[in-house]
């Protein structure tokens, strides 16, 4: 954890951004696998680990926003805890790490929240996904755990976005380290990309790559030569000589910051001409995405010209026609990425995306789109120094879209279906980089993983 | 999957141990890490696995246990699924395969148990311990999340166990499968364990080998130097010459089906001779417990039994004293080793335990012992062919245990407190291997990983 300070200002910080009440974090329970007792690894609640930075189940804090004291509640080992799990510091040590000086047993939670709502005083909270934490939310508050969520604080929302938005030193201090262990993962899967090996073997070690680099997955690895499936968690299939292999995958550090990398190599090692094409035009949108990104210019500008870099590139091989431009700004490229450029970043992969992806991503200024391609792009508002995010365009042949569109005729003035279709068994590509907004413009998290087709080659034909 | 047969048959059968209603499996959602959409590994319910073999989210199955029907409720995928996570066959495909020609949408689901209970027939349900489930429960039948595992049905839960405790020959392939990914982790985290490494290089290495062979951990791995804390799960230690490091660790297949072995290895690759004799006398223990395990025997008394083995080596390294007999029934040996000597295992690693540990473990026969360390056994009953279980002795010695004990003088006629002072650092050792019970005695599954003081250093110390 971050030393105390940090998180003692970061909750004054948050106290000095609203206008009173009570800021509640319940933090998470374990969450059990197939009994109470066998859980996935443990995941803090993110926004509880920004304020109070403890990162063990059944704890919850609050923030008093008119007196600025800060509380803990939760509850010291037992012997039995001890045989089962080893000592422990004592609920007491363990919050003055992080500058709390008042800590109670998790049962009194009750009458704390109790009190305020009887004093009238306004308890804050962020929507709650957990189901248990919906569940304690009904015991503490009397509201129906399905409805618990109509009752968050937008207050809240939008102080803890704006905080958690801009990374300071310390925070991108561990992105670096997130993206150390993910660059080691793509590197290990590149080598790995030979016909016959079965994708699951693949994702496993770099999945264990992911947990021995000391912390976890950022999400679920997504690794597949059926790359044009954007989140293809099947990872079923045995590698093919023609095909190419995409891999989306992270590491999350101890402390839980991210890192989110996508590389797409061929099988075996050489790409194909067709393959070549298409891959530095997704690479040429990538490097125009990073170069333009910059404080001031609005995302969804970064991702409208790299959608155009897109248009224009299939244009030249014919699968595309008219201008790239209007291609970009009226979707019609979404054909062949129905995804958005990319996304905050921090400690959460998609970061924040828990308390509404609109806050984080989007402002009164700026407003998501509702045309298909565009309204996927999850952050669209003007970048700020300290901002992370990922710069992840993508070109993909997907059958059944294609199908449909083509029955459609949609945007029959913008693609060539007839060209489209020699394409059909291509698959898809992506390649994603994390990128940090500096003063100027932007700079990469960690070194680059190999990108230029010269570099993936060299990489995969190593020893 | 299993052949279909093999499922309507298992539903079959249940129909024909239940009195008649119905029996409601909901199946698992995805399980949230920090936001809705980013989720671990998803994980099906097992008691859903072993009757409808469906292996996906937000499904839910019903057997009429008077008519004899089965339906499946759920979703087919939409336009969106298929460029999220690519095409998937319809329900009605999906159901086919495991002998159920009823699929219906989810929400039917309502309407469904709605009737059932409006009609007055009695809905049979498993503890429920997925707090969005108990959340599903409330919306289906009006009663609380929080109170509905009140409503729990015996006789379905009864019925169930009577099942899943005897595993068949497809069940008994799948975890040689498991073993076979065990066998692997284990004798790469031996090879591993050398001074300077870091214990959560090894954990994360290993868990890659369990989802690299096709399914994920059949529960966190447990690796460690400090042995002596049972499940600990704090990798955060570096290895260090005169220490032991117990591992204890196993995958689950891509079925779901577990193994779960413990190995006590020498860091560096060389028992010292306290280490030895501590070593062998679990080794004795397991041993033992192998040998002694066969249709109609308690498992209590083979408990017993090995923990005879272990007081009695421990007396004579004069650690304990008096009758190993009577230390082994009074609970005399529990300062050393806590925990029971096993558990069943199959689709769980503690097979069924989310559905009541005395249903499975014990019956009207045999009742739980309230001593100290008996009290941990989770099988005592009598072995049945088909059973598998574990056999898992150990010694450990846990400075707060042994400073609580001392304090209350407790067993002071059992325990030399001086000699075991002598061992307060010294950690703990455990050995588990997963047994078969057959029609004569009891077969390890899979083959054995290297457990003789020598074939444990000669593989440490192979290249």
């Amino acid at each position: 954890m971050f030393k105390k300070e940090v998180y003692t200002e970061r909750r004054n910080n948050l106290k000095a951004k609203m206008s009173g009440g009570i800021a509640f974090f319940p933090g998470h329970s374990e969450s059990p696998m197939n009994a109470p007792a066998n859980t996935f690894h443990f995941r803090q609640n993110s926004s509880f680990l920004y304020y109070f930075g403890l990162d063990f189940p059944d704890i919850a804090g609050v923030v008093d926003l008119d007196s600025g004291e800060s509380i803990v509640f939760g509850d010291d080992v037992t012997m039995d805890d001890i045989i089962w799990m080893g000592p422990q510091p004592s609920m007491k040590e363990r919050c003055a790490e992080v500058g709390v000086t008042d800590s109670r047993t998790y049962s009194e939670l009750f009458n704390y929240i109790k009190k305020a709502v009887d004093a009238g005083r306004k308890i804050h909270f962020l929507p709650q996904y957990r189901a248990d934490n919906k569940i304690l939310m009904e015991a503490l508050t009397g509201i129906r755990a399905a409805e618990i969520n109509r009752y968050q604080s937008v207050e809240l929302i939008k102080a803890v976005v704006a905080q958690r938005s801009i990374k300071d030193e310390y925070e991108i201090e561990e992105l670096k380290k997130a993206a150390a262990t993910g660059y080691n993962m793509h590197v290990t899967a590149m080598k790995m990309a030979m016909p016959g090996v079965w994708e699951q073997k693949i994702a496993g070690t770099i999945e264990g790559i992911a947990v021995a680099g000391g912390g976890m997955l950022s999400f679920p690895v997504i690794l597949s030569q059926n790359g044009q499936t954007l989140h293809n968690h099947d990872h079923s299939q045995t590698l093919k000589e023609d095909r190419l292999m995409l891999t989306d995958a992270g590491a999350e550090t101890g402390m839980h910051y991210a890192s989110d990398f996508t590389r797409t190599v061929p099988v075996g090692g050489k790409f194909s001409d067709r393959q070549r094409d298409i891959y530095n035009i997704v690479l040429a949108a990538n490097n125009k995405a990073t170069s333009m990104a910059k404080p001031g210019i609005p995302y969804f500008d970064v991702h409208v010209e790299a959608a155009k870099v897109l248009a224009s590139g299939l244009k030249d091989l014919g699968i595309m026609k008219g201008n790239p431009e209007e291609a970009a700004r009226t979707g019609a490229y979404a054909l062949f990425q129905p995804h958005g450029l990319g996304h905050m970043m921090g400690l959460d992969v998609h970061d924040m995306e828990d308390i509404g992806e609109n806050y984080v991503g989007y402002d009164d200024e700026i407003k998501r789109s509702e045309i298909f391609g565009l309204a996927g792009l999850r952050l669209g508002r003007k970048l700020q120094p300290g901002f992370v995010l990922t710069n992840e365009p993508g070109c993909y042949f997907i059958p059944e879209l294609i199908d449909k569109w083509e029955s459609e005729k949609k945007f029959a003035d913008f693609i060539n279906y007839d060209k489209v279709k020699e394409y059909i068994d291509f698959g898809g590509i992506r390649l994603e980089d994390d990128l940090l907004i500096t003063d100027n413009g932007a700079e990469l998290i960690g070194d680059r993983i190999p990108i230029s087709v010269e570099d993936v080659e060299k990489t995969m034909n190593e020893s």
